[in-house]
């Protein structure tokens, strides 16, 4: 599969939206404290996440596929810290 | 433009995770504290709406478009939220 700059600038788009958890997951990891974060955020999002999976793969578009794959497991890692603490 | 049921897949799983920040922002709003959320998230997610936009307009995907669109909006105002408390 060759990739075209619109499926590069998707793939930057997605890598943006899929790390952007990463610092929230550094500060509950630093902080161990996750108060004010809203643990419904995180559980709608990741049912969302789990259907652009999805609708990726009907689309076979792959930065669809790759971006929403990894934020749903990074998404739900910061969900099982919010659950630990 | 005539929706397929991929379409209508897009939409929720956009929806979903469009409405995500929906239960942060509420949290913020009713506790005025925004302590343990990270604004680096929120940032880097702004970026990441922004660019995934801009790829829903060149593949001239609607889902991708309507629901980043909006996302932008929506984790705007949370970043707005977190700059005022």
């Amino acid at each position: 599969m060759a990739l075209g700059w619109t499926d590069i600038l998707g793939l930057i788009a997605g890598i943006c939206t899929t790390v952007a958890v990463i610092p929230q997951i550094w500060k509950a990891w630093k902080t161990k404290k996750v108060k004010d974060v809203s643990p419904g955020m995180f559980i709608v999002l990741l049912v969302g996440l789990a259907l652009w999976v999805v609708y990726g793969v009907t689309k076979k578009d792959m930065p669809i596929i790759a971006t929403n794959g990894l934020a749903l497991c990074l998404n739900g890692f910061m969900l099982f810290l919010m659950v630990r603490y």
